[in-house]
Formats: C-alpha cells, sequence, structure tokens
C-alpha cells in the first residue's frame, strides 16, 4: 500500500505467499482509485536475475548497508522502469550484486516500509493523486479538522 | 525505531502494553548509539490534553484525512518542541481538536510508519548521524557492495 501510494505501478511479493495481502492491495486500489498491479512471485531471484541480464530495467535494493539515498537518488534514471527490492533480514547477498543502486536511507535500522516511502518520494517526489489514482470510488478531501471522505459508490 | 532513525528523540507507546517493544527501542538505542528514550503511557489522552494546555508543544497528529504535508510542513514552528500523535484505526476523534496540524502525508491509505519517516524527513531534514548516534557499539558503513559493519565491542 505504501509502494502503491508513493508512485508504484506493480508490487510483487515474494517469500511466504500470502493471499489476503494480494486481497487487500487490490481491493484498496478498487476503492480508492488507479491501476496498481500486485501478483506473487515463486522465484524471486531467477525473475530478478532475468530483468537484470536485460538491462532493460533499474535494480534499486534499500539496504541500511547501502550509500546515503540523499546523495545517491540524483543518480538513479528516471527513463527506464526500476524494481525497488526491499526486504526482511533474508535477503540474498547476490541482491547485492544484481542491484545497480544498493542504497540506505540512513544507516540506523528502521523499517522496510519507512524506507520505501522516503526513497519513492525523494525519487518520484510528490504524486499527483488526481491523475494517479482514477477511478477512485472513495475519495479523502484534505481536512483540518475531521474526516472528510466523499463516497461515489453510494446506490 | 523509525521515528529514532528520523531524529525523534523519544517514542511514547499508548494502546496495547508491549514491554518487548520497549526493549526492542532500548536495545537498538544500546547498540546503534544515541540518547532515545522510550516508555508507555497509561493515560495517552489525559496526557496529551495536558500537554495541549501547557503550550509549550505543538502537536502534530498524522492521518490520511489531514492537510497536504507538502503545503503543511513550513508553517509548523521548530522553534518548541513537537509531539507526532500516529496510529491505527484507534484514534480518538478528540485528538484531531487537540492537534495543532493535522497532517495527511498523501491522502491514499498506507502505513503510519512510513507517513512518519516522510513527515520528520521533510520537517526536520536529514539527520546528522554521526552527531545523532553517538556512543554506538556497532556502525554501519555506507558501501556500494555488501555490508560493512563496525563493531567496537569486541573485547
Amino acid at each position: 500500500m505504501t509502494a502503491r501510494a508513493f508512485g508504484a505501478d506493480e508490487v510483487i511479493l515474494a517469500g511466504d505467499r500470502d493471499p489476503s495481502a494480494l486481497e487487500t492491495w487490490d481491493s484498496v486500489t478498487e476503492r480508492f482509485g488507479g491501476d496498481f498491479q500486485s501478483r506473487f512471485e515463486e522465484s524471486p531471484m531467477s525473475w530478478l536475475r532475468k530483468e537484470s541480464k536485460s538491462g532493460e530495467i533499474t535494480i534499486v535494493h534499500l539496504t541500511m548497508y547501502g550509500q546515503n539515498w540523499t546523495t545517491s537518488v540524483p543518480s538513479i534514471s528516471t527513463d527506464k522502469p526500476a524494481v525497488v527490492v526491499v526486504g526482511g533480514t533474508k535477503v540474498p547477498a547476490e541482491v547485492f550484486h544484481l542491484a545497480d543502486h544498493n542504497i540506505s536511507v540512513g544507516n540506523q535500522p528502521h523499517s522496510e516500509v519507512a524506507a520505501l516511502a522516503v526513497f519513492l518520494d525523494s525519487w518520484l517526489g510528490s504524486i499527483d493523486e488526481e491523475s494517479k489514482f482514477t477511478g477512485a470510488q472513495m475519495k479523502v478531501i484534505p481536512s483540518t479538522k475531521g474526516k472528510v471522505v466523499i463516497n461515489s459508490d453510494e446506490d
């Protein structure tokens, strides 16, 4: 959901096959709009090797051991698609080598989700929610005090 | 841990009393340095009301229903301490009214932790890890390929 909110077009889940995660993401997209895809990948490393060989995408690996994001982000091309690898403790060492950029959002331990958000925000800039999340059933209107939601699905 | 990594001085846990969370945070601080405090608050709403009345702190509430962060952040004073309220679905409506600023990091559903990271990064700017996290036993050295960690606690 964080990937989606910060401008990603797709999330690929690896590791434990968790259908409820995919269902949640698809349900959020259905309600809040846009064209966000999600799928499970059985063999993430073979998939990543193939993508790496193709040379058609940039592989960014977010890790607390990588280069500082504030200095690295400007060197990452926005001309071709990128896959951003985030994971818990079990990311295979090979990912460090397949990655075009190993990037840390701070060299302190925190959260993969937080790192992804800060990275996407600094790489892509702010998302134009109006154009990115079209076809929404529910739309939150920014408010100083309280919840304002437009629900266009109330029949 | 995200609050700590992005420059907060303290985390106050409310809701479920979870000693293991506090232990983890203290352990990270011990290993990775700095002077980050953590505690559980039994009565978060009374505490927040008191802080609000004192007028000595700024209360920022992160919520997907709030005002856009990119336009709001410049108006938040950095001259006095702030408490940043983040929570799941159970944040009482009163928080909207106690807050000096109700701020959304995007009006899309995502993650409280991601919102906190992006907010702190945009409000405080990048942290100088050298000066913020002194006295560390372990220090990660930014690297292009692989893990480089200095462990000063190896006797």
